[in-house]
């Protein structure tokens, strides 16, 4: 991210740098605020267009808002890449192609139909903004829940592709089941069928009607219930388990102040935690951690 | 709220305070029952009324039954005027408030038509009589679900935003690969149905028919019902931190005496004083200032 | 409980009681499995004779069966009065009227047509089987679940009593708004809506049509996404904070033992805990909570 | 598992035991990644061939590639059992019938029409090839979620028969309020009903028309709501009774060493030995031995 314009560059380099980048002045902030509401109102504009009654009446205004927030935008990106010190680095950054994105579909849809609509990658663009508000809390919050996640994703690729089996195995049963007469019309819709089930979403567009089936939706549908709690136990898990963690902290620094004060120190436990576990105070000559069984 | 009649004023105004105010003596407890009753049939009265079949019977009946309420809560607001010691604090306070809103839509209804039915907002007023029962632990259970939500503010709300941008993409996708004769006939009307999908809720007025679409709102409803798991786990996170919080303090007690039984004793204090009240000898894992409460 | 034959009563009534009653020989465990068999048979039989088309081909049948059910468990019940020491201690606890309420419904079916459908209230009587597996297992089990609920009992009143008040309020709202053409012909029918929403059943049998109501609707549905992390979270706190009790004793164990060995033991921490968060380890002059910022 | 060839059996034996078995060697990935492959390829040809406009069109060649297949996994099943050192016991453990399963359906359905929708059954292989990414971590997920599950069964079995008591009961008494007219034709399908509102899925294929309907319906889904609280807590509260079990270990090792200063100290480690290797001195609330981390 330190890509700042150097300390020799033109003072309106450097200060549109501040403005444009940074919110950490009254201007910096306050441009950060307008490209809120721009991209905000420009979002509404695409969305509100695609209504036809409202298409009808003020389509022509809504394609002229369009375009010139379009302009401002292009304006904006071509801004940021004038003053900082490596433009090729911030364009191919993840920031630099959302603003990029934020440009490209109106000038797109010249050529390609349609293609007006991917406008709306706009609101991506509204995480770049949450630096007005405390940057660091929101940031350290987003990061807290995606660590959360990051350290479950094995548990969750895990339970995710049980699901997939799952719903597959439940889905071709149903086909055979209930068949087409009643809306299982073929195997690829009867699993989007089974995870409409296992999610409780339940659109109701297809739903078993003989006995024999509702009996097995009735069974997939408890499982649903039953293994919501698996997500939400792993994420909860790795909260308690960093919860934990600094729990056994203080327990261990509670263990090596004690340990200071006797003199005859006795052999105590091994430094190492648990890799998997990370539980501690395992024997110095431990091959297998006490909790969890695993090697230490 | 030491709203109470100073101690010269006349016996009754003293009095009906209690009564009115308290629920400490049995004729406040009787006053608070009864109210809780009135609110409870007022509220019932509105809903019943709008029913056209019951309408048409007991119309007219039930409109007495409204005026007579109204009358009744007009007569309770006037009393709790007259009797507090200070009564545009008690008008303009969140409770004074939310009781004359129970009279108001009455006479508005006069007036304006339609207007007759905000008085459903009289249930509101329930929350005022919960201290029949055990009001501290009521309040107390409140304001422990409030702080919890509270100090999870900043997660709930990138949780919120990044939920609304993944709605607001995945129905613009919808809509351009399902388009309006599958009933996607807008962007908003298929944001609509991302969030309808998205929390599971799954009406199923709209719904995907092509199979393109259909493996879309599959994904959708795992991501939906994988991210169910986040709201969960930051307010059990909430909960457990507090949890460990007091698995962490009686851990560091155990630290805090064997430390006194050592006798070259580490500095067990945080270095940082208070940036309030300059205070120093803070626990280190202190979030709060021990001496003037500000956070440390 | 104790309401087993005195040990003088004729060794036939103690020997019933033991086969009745208990499930700690072959005979008594026989027994209980035959029993658990009766009553999935009889309540299975009740729901077929639902089935119309069942009805007309097994009808007579299923009725032969009903019958003999029923006088097997009058039998039964029979039996258990006249080996009870005290008959209408029985008759009277809870699990004497939920044997009788296994035959009442037949007998009364006589008398008033549709009754017979109480029957299924048998399926109750299969908690009373559960002790053919490990009972204590169980009950612990069952109580574990239950003693958190009890525990969680006000904080389950009060979030259950702002989610009605939540439902009324918008469920009015919807009425106002969406009107009846589009399905919200009442305020209760519209209150019943958003109990469907705000649990995230989502039936569809009513759902919004304008765009103002679909936004409202979007509302509700993120409110009864996020708080569906509230019960949640009451019961995982409650489990969590037993969890760290267990860890808190512990940790105080080790406290003791240090304790112990110190000779002349320096003023620690205070003895009091945080009335708000229940973290211990405060100074001794400390004014606020080093956690929760709460005053100590 | 240790069913590898003899040290004296021929080499290409050996050889191809390690490359089908195992995944440590590169040819080893290659076959697994390949295998991978074939597996999602041959499913995703069975849900097609059931897409009746795919079927018209591609229905010949996709009947080909499932013959290929079948092939395929048929030369496989056999080269595994020529390699392996006990082929009768490979082909009975869990592995081998499911590998076997991937197999049959294709020649069953020769004789038996419809049976050729089993082959989807080859998913559940899917899972053997997770040994691909690294083994241990994903077995070791799979194994926490699973033992979680595990150590809850009785709560969880608890749990399911006190809803399925609730679904009969709520659906019967719905099957006398709202009656066949309105859909809820049969106990059974009432019952169904039950279990839709209750897990929130909602389908909206029978819903309750009349008020008196409508309220039971609103008490059932509020209860679901309620109650989707306690799986999630049962899971939860087994991880957050790991998480404390190892705050309880860290706080045991400091009261451990404590013990260790004092004079005369308590035996600090359990009195069993590991039942495997007689190993002694295990901690007082290890779970498995730190010498060959089998259970203790």
């Amino acid at each position: 991210m330190d890509n700042r314009p150097s300390p020799t560059a033109p003072f309106w380099k450097r200060n549109i740098y501040r403005v444009v980048f940074e919110a950490d002045t009254r201007a910096g902030q306050l441009f950060d605020i307008l490209l809120l509401l721009a991209i905000v109102l420009s979002v509404l504009a695409v969305m509100l267009e695609s209504v036809s009654s409202i298409n009808a009446q003020y389509g022509p205004a809504l394609r002229v808002v369009e375009w010139v927030f379009t302009g401002v935008f292009l304006v904006e990106y071509l801004m940021r890449l004038l003053v900082v010190r490596r433009p090729l680095h911030y364009a191919l950054s993840w920031l630099g192609l959302v603003d990029l994105l934020a440009v490209v579909p109106s000038l797109l849809a010249l050529v390609m139909v349609g293609s007006r609509y991917l406008l709306v990658v706009r609101t991506v663009r509204l995480l770049r903004v949450f630096r007005i508000f405390k940057l660091g809390q929101f940031i350290g919050e987003g990061e807290f829940i995606l660590s959360a996640l990051k350290a479950s994703r094995f548990k969750i690729l895990v339970f995710l592709s049980s699901l997939f089996t799952l719903a597959i195995l439940m889905g071709t049963f149903m086909y055979v089941l209930e068949g087409g007469e009643n809306g299982f019309t073929s195997i690829p819709k009867s699993v989007y069928w089974a995870v409409v089930t296992l999610t409780t979403v339940g659109y109701g567009d297809i739903s078993p009607t003989t006995i024999l089936g509702q009996t097995l939706a009735t069974l997939l549908m408890i499982m649903g219930y039953a293994i919501i709690a698996v997500p939400t136990g792993i994420v909860s898990a790795q909260m308690s388990r960093n919860a934990a963690a600094s729990a056994t902290a203080a327990a261990g620094a509670a263990a090596a102040v004690a340990e200071a004060t006797a003199a005859p120190a006795a052999p105590a436990y091994k430094q190492a935690r648990c890799p998997r576990c990370q539980s501690a105070g395992h024997r110095p000559d431990a091959g297998f951690c006490w909790n969890c069984g695993g090697p230490v």
